[in-house]
Formats: C-alpha cells, sequence, structure tokens
C-alpha cells in the first residue's frame, strides 16, 4: 500500500517530514536480525500538537503510525513492516521540568538516558534505570526497559510516574498525576509502559528520580563455575541485600570482554556487583556479600572504590554486546532475553549453556541475574541459513524454557515482531484480552501495526 | 430488575447461594456514607471454576455480578446498586502456595492479610502492605490500597507479580508469571489492581514478600504544629532516609485516640515513625531522623524498642478510626482520601485544616504523609442532612485541592461510587479511554456496574 496521498496534508512539518532515500533507510535498521520494509516517511515532530495533528492526519488517510526514538528496537519494535509514517522523537528531547524537591522529572520522549542524567548531575539526584545502550526515554517506557539498576530500583514499571499520550485519533491524554500513589481509576500509565507505541505515541513522560547514593563501591569476581555464580547470587536476594547491581558474565563473555578491553581476566564466570548507600551501609553490605561469595568458591575479589575504577568496570560490561559481536568477526547477534523465578536461575542458565554447547554456534550468556533475567548472544553468519535456523531453534527453546521453569518469554526487550510466537504460550487466552484493549484503543490498527498483540 | 430467572441456573452452589434477608442485609452494608439496594443474591464460591461458571450464568441471564472481600468498601465498591449477584470470596481464603526461596506466595482472593502474616510467620518473611482494616487481599488489589508501610514497601501495585481473573464471560485468564519482572506484552497485571472488579472477578492473586527486618525500631514524637510536623516529613523523605513507615496525627486525632486508649498525650500533632533494618542500619536512620525531628522542634521523642511497645503504638494508630468515631458518639463518619506531591503536602494539610475548621462539622486529620497521602475523618450526625451536605462540600473541596497541587483525588481508597464526580476533573479524556477498556472487556457492563467508569 502507498501512503502518497497522505503526504501533502503532512507537508506542514516542512523539512520535518523525509521521504529521502538515506532517511527511509535508516528508519528501516535495528538491533535486530529482523528485516522489513521501510517507512514511507519519516517525521520529525517538535511539539504534543504536532504529534496530534500528525495522528489526526494519519488516521484519516489510514497510515501506520510507528515511534521511534534511538532505534535499539531488538524485537524489531519500531520497524514498519506495513510501511506508513515513522514518528521520530530526536527533535522531541527537551528536559521540560526538574522538581528536585518532588525527586521528579518531566522529560520529552527523545531525551537519551545519559543526557538526563547529565543535567541532573547538580540536583544530587539521577535517574537509574539503564538498559546498557544510551536509549531514548521514550522507547525505554515503550519496551519496559530495565537493565543493570533494576534490581535495586525497578524497571520502567516502576519509575514513570505519569505520561503524555497522543491516541491515534489526535486526542491527547494524560495518565497519571504528580503524586506519589492514586487510586483512581484504572492505572493507564502501567498500561501504556511496555505497549510498545501499539496504543498511543508518547509525547511526555514524568519520571521518578533517585537520591545519588552518598557511597558507592563496585567489585568484579571470579567463580569456579556457573552453578557457584548463579547460586551465590541467589543466595544474596534471598538474604535480602539492597544490591544495587549483580551482573553475571559466563567464561565466554569474560574471554570477549578480555579481547575487546584488553585486560587480563581469569578465564571463569564472574559476577560484578554495586552497592549504594552511606558510608557504613555500604561497608556493610560488602562485607556480607563477600562473606556469601566466599562460601561460593569466588576468587580474585577486586573492589573498584575510586569513580575511575567503577567507570571502567561498567564501560566493560555496557561494552560486552560489541565485544562478543567482535569475538566472532562479520557475524550478527541475535540476542535472546529469559527470565525467571530467582530459584529455577541456575537450571535455567546451566540448560541454556548445555543446549548451545550442542550446536555449532557461540552463543556467550550474560545477564542481570538479580532480577532472574539473562541474555545469550548468538552469533551467526548472516549469509549462512543453516546457523540462523540453528539460532531461532535456540532462542525458541529458550523461550520455552523459561515458561517452563515459571518465567516469561521476554525479561526487558519487548516482543516487537520477533516474539509473537511466543505470545500464545506465555498467555494463553490472556494474550486475546491484550488484542481487545489494543483494539478498543485504535480500532483501525494503525499505531505500529504487526507488534505485541494478535495478528 | 429482578433476576429471578437466574437463580435455578445457580442452585449448583446448594447452601452457598444465599437469598436470605439478612445475608442481603449483611451485604448492602460498608464503612462509608453511601446506600445502595441489596444483591438479589449472596454467592459463597469454593474454586475458581465455580466462579467462572457463575459468571457465564450470570452473563446468560445479564445479571451483574460484585465481589466482595472483607466488606470495608470506603467508596461503597462492593455495593450493588443495580442489585444482583454479590460474589462473597470469604470461602476462598486459602494460602495455596508459598515460595520462600522466590519471596513469593499464592493465595486465594478471601484471604486476609493478618491471616497470611500469620501463616508466613516462621519463613522469616511478611507481605507488607497494611491499610490498617484486615482487609481482604482480593479487596486491596482491586482498590489498588496501601497505607502505613507503602513508604516503604510500594502499594498494591507493587506487590501483586500476578493475577488469575475471570472475565464477565466466564472464561478465565492469567496475567504475569512467577519472573521478577517481564516485558511480555500489556501489563494486565497493572491494569486489574485497582479495576475494582469492574473487568474481571480476581481469584487467585501472587504477592511478592518481603524479609522481616533483622531491627525494627519505633517512635512517636510530638511537634509544635502542623507546618512543622509536616516539614519534618518533606525534608526526612527528601533526604532519602527509608522509613518504613511515617505517619502524622493532628491533634484532633492525637486527643481522640488519647480518650481510647487511655492513655496520656500532649495535646499537639505527632509524627510516629518506624524503621526497618540491620541493627546498625535502623541505628543509623533513627538518628538522622531524631536530628531532622529537633530541627522542626520535635518533642517528646518517645521510643518503642520492644516488640509490645511498637504493637501498643500501632494499635493505637490502627484504632484511630474507631477512636475518632467515639470522640462524637452517634455520628457515621465521612473518610477523604487526597494525595500530593510531597512539596504540596503542608499546603494541603493546613488548608483542609482551616477549611474544616470553619465549619461545625469534626474532622480530625491524619495520613501517610510519607506519601503525600492524608484523610480527613468528617464526622456527621446521621439524622442532619444539613451536615452531609457540609462534609460532601468539604469532601469535593479536598478533591478539588488535590487536583490543584498536582495530586489525585483518591491516594489509596478507590472511586467507587463515591468519587465518580471527580473523574473527569482528574484524567478528563483519559476517563473515556477507561470507559473504551471496560468496554472491551465487559461489553455487557456486567462487572461491579455503577462503579469507576462513566455511566
Amino acid at each position: 500500500m502507498s501512503f502518497e496521498t497522505a503526504l501533502p496534508d503532512l507537508a506542514f512539518l516542512g523539512d520535518r517530514l523525509s521521504t529521502a532515500r538515506a532517511v527511509l533507510d535508516h528508519h528501516r535498521q535495528s538491533e535486530s536480525h529482523i528485516r522489513s520494509r521501510a517507512p514511507d516517511a519519516v517525521a520529525f515532530p517538535q511539539t504534543t500538537a504536532e504529534v496530534a495533528q500528525i495522528a489526526t492526519i494519519c488516521t484519516r488517510h489510514r497510515m501506520p503510525m510507528t515511534g521511534w526514538g534511538a532505534g535499539t528496537s531488538l524485537e524489531g519494535h519500531a520497524l514498519t513492516p506495513q510501511g506508513g509514517l515513522t514518528v521520530d522523537f530526536s527533535r522531541m528531547a527537551a528536559v521540560l521540568a526538574v522538581h528536585p524537591e518532588d525527586m521528579r522529572v518531566v522529560v520529552q520522549p527523545g531525551l537519551t538516558r545519559e543526557a538526563l542524567n547529565t543535567e541532573l548531575r547538580a540536583t544530587g539526584l539521577f535517574f537509574p534505570v539503564d538498559p546498557g545502550a544510551n536509549a531514548s526515554l521514550g522507547g525505554m517506557a515503550m519496551t519496559r526497559a530495565s537493565g543493570t539498576t533494576a534490581v535495586r530500583y525497578g524497571t520502567m514499571r516502576d519509575n514513570v510516574l505519569a505520561l503524555e499520550v497522543v491516541l491515534a485519533d489526535g486526542q491527547i491524554i494524560r495518565t497519571g498525576s504528580a503524586a506519589p500513589k492514586s487510586s483512581a481509576g484504572y492505572d493507564l500509565t502501567a498500561l501504556m509502559v511496555g505497549s510498545e507505541g501499539t496504543l498511543g505515541l508518547v509525547t511526555e513522560l514524568t519520571l521518578r528520580l533517585h537520591g545519588q547514593p552518598e557511597a558507592v563501591s563496585a567489585a568484579i569476581c571470579a567463580f569456579p563455575d556457573i552453578a557457584s555464580a548463579v547460586d551465590c547470587v541467589t543466595t544474596t536476594i534471598q538474604m535480602g541485600l539492597p544490591m544495587a547491581r549483580i551482573e553475571f558474565l559466563d567464561t565466554e563473555t569474560v574471554a570477549a570482554c578480555a579481547a575487546w578491553s584488553g585486560q587480563t581476566m581469569p578465564a571463569a564466570p564472574h559476577l560484578l556487583v554495586e552497592f549504594h548507600g552511606s558510608p557504613d551501609g555500604v561497608a556493610e553490605q560488602a562485607t556480607r556479600f563477600g562473606d556469601i561469595a566466599r562460601d561460593h568458591g569466588c576468587s580474585g575479589f577486586h573492589w573498584a572504590n575510586q569513580p575511575e575504577d567503577r567507570a571502567r568496570l561498567w564501560k566493560m560490561r555496557h561494552q560486552a554486546y560489541p565485544a562478543i559481536l567482535a569475538s566472532r568477526p562479520g557475524c550478527t547477534a541475535i540476542v535472546t532475553d529469559a527470565c525467571v523465578p530467582i530459584s529455577r536461575l541456575a537450571q535455567a542458565v546451566q540448560e541454556t549453556r548445555a543446549d548451545i554447547a550442542a550446536t555449532p554456534i557461540p552463543g556467550p550468556i550474560l545477564g542481570h541475574v538479580g532480577d532472574g533475567n539473562f541474555h545469550a548472544i548468538l552469533l551467526i553468519r548472516p549469509d549462512d541459513p543453516n546457523e540462523l535456523a540453528i539460532a531461532k531453534q535456540l532462542s525458541s527453546r529458550m523461550a520455552e524454557r523459561a515458561l517452563r521453569l515459571g518465567g516469561t518469554i521476554s525479561g526487558e526487550h519487548g516482543i516487537g515482531m520477533g516474539k509473537l510466537s511466543h505470545m500464545t504460550a506465555e498467555h494463553g487466552p490472556a494474550w486475546a484480552v491484550m488484542g481487545a484493549v489494543k483494539q478498543a484503543l485504535d480500532p483501525q490498527g494503525l499505531m505500529n501495526p504487526g507488534k505485541l498483540v494478535p495478528q
């Protein structure tokens, strides 16, 4: 279908409406292996009113609308399999209001989390959710992102307090309030967070801030095997230790990170941990964690107490993805994302490790294990259909395993186009309920079609 | 409308279907001033399958279904203005499974929070949400309840991980999983929590548990005036002190509690606080709070370090409601429920205090002020329409004031029938979106009609 008839109506955007080939091609890319046709046009709105006008016009022409943040999109959420208009929020990236006294900030969706934290530096507050990539906050809300600090500060579910949303028909609604809690009706904020742009286009977010911790301490340590490392995590969480971060890297991931960063690291599974609190509190937590880790056979415990040491440590963790990609040159990755109850984590990781080992494909494992969440980065040659097939089977078995162990097919990456085939297995008839909600808010199916709900 | 034709189909419940006048009359009562007709019948199901069968039959006969937990229902949520069937969950009150290793419990909706915590005592875990009343957990989920500990442990929004829900057509769905987080589709759990039974009947809840704190310390202290007490709270929260409880009682509430419990207390606003953590952590928090409180002119700081002292302290707080009722014999109460950003709390409480003082009605104020949430208990003579009118005007002005200050008309009591008239002011066009969601899941409008959504 072509949507050329809509373009004259969108001309009010001037040069902020593009049909240039390079622009369209940029917006058909993602960090996933999923291929899609390009959008028919890309809009770069600057205000909520413009987004509302865009939605009104698109609905009149039955033209699909797909939001675009930073374009990470690990399950192809921001791709346009049915073409239409991509709404790129990169020019709506302002901090609108900081309310330090209420630990709250109002931002536009195109702002990235790193840019927000730079702006907040002088306030003594920070926005903790850290998915690794310097994602846009709108995109993070839409995929219900989490990452390394969710074990302490929660996911986007916990840190989005209110939203402004443009619905398919161009109506602007506000969900939530500036109060810390409410029981005034359905929680539309929570319904929107994780909806992947299928219910509306988010134009403003009110986010919860947290106090910058008075003291921070981090450490890295090695374990004799996967079971010891994961059991250490399980015990730590069950003891109620308020870890700020507790990240797992398997031996393969460690090898890739060591090669990438030029550091020497033992060929063993590692944990990277961080503690936040008062100086006494951090010292107490660190001591207790050290005891637990030693009970699980940890060795090579290295503290990173100075800011520059911590920065190096977390830079290594955040660059694990390019490091892993570089470990098999010329490859692309299928990034999996399972999440299970903490009591089943060791079993899930070990079964996954064995499953990957039985194939010819490398698949380093790492994860936010304090939440029971881990990823295998399946490295495949882009021109080898056999490897793609094997990786897809591994990915499917990971999803099935997560469900068998009481978990979920997606801990933090969302559904997009990549995981639609597992939704019935996870949700049963509740998936049709999601479809009914979608139908109620977007009866013509124009908001990010082809994603999340039954097609 | 009469629903007598449905009753023969419901006869499979045997003596667990009642049309006895005493039973019907019991189910037209609530802790609110709202009056309603009685239901036509009351069902006491024992299993999810029975609830599903009930829903199928009710839908066939277009008979409204209204869930019933412990019957507190401060906004008349569990009343039946259109008659129909009340589904009383008192015989579905079991703990189905405890998973201490995952800090998770699966319960039936009729279980009360106190009964749950009694069952959990030996596990070292507890369920923290404490709305004061010994409410049913199903009812608490449906009103998105919170209470004294939400400042530390969150509300029902944060502590319900998964649900089993019977929809209007009798379909049984499961929302959420046993994993600590997920980004697999719309957050139907969060949509259901706070939906007041208007989308379905909850038949099973998976709840998040927390470790019983190693050390607990509580204290009570008096302040020279409301502003000092509330500013002390604001500073405490802004400093990031992890208070487990921080409760405000104004002078009138203190007088009522003192008379009720036979204790001597200074005629001044008070704060009741509690700290949870390690022994060192609690000592550190208590010292820091003591410093802040002294800066705000606090006096008469009394520690309650022994379990029996703490039990006495919180018993006094939990009996504030009957104590206030007893302070004006023969009266009933309109319980208001405003919640504002913490920075506007002092203004909100003081304006409310002045507004009440200008009327002939007593209205002691108390609240979970760490969340910006407070209640005025407006005491009126049940036979005096003038007092009822004044109380309703006060309550309306509290709602309007909360909205003007960026807050919400309901911090934790829900909407029910009592606050429908303020929903447009709070939500604007988003209220119609709630109506569209309701229409999608319950097209015949049979689940708890007359509540929450546009009528």
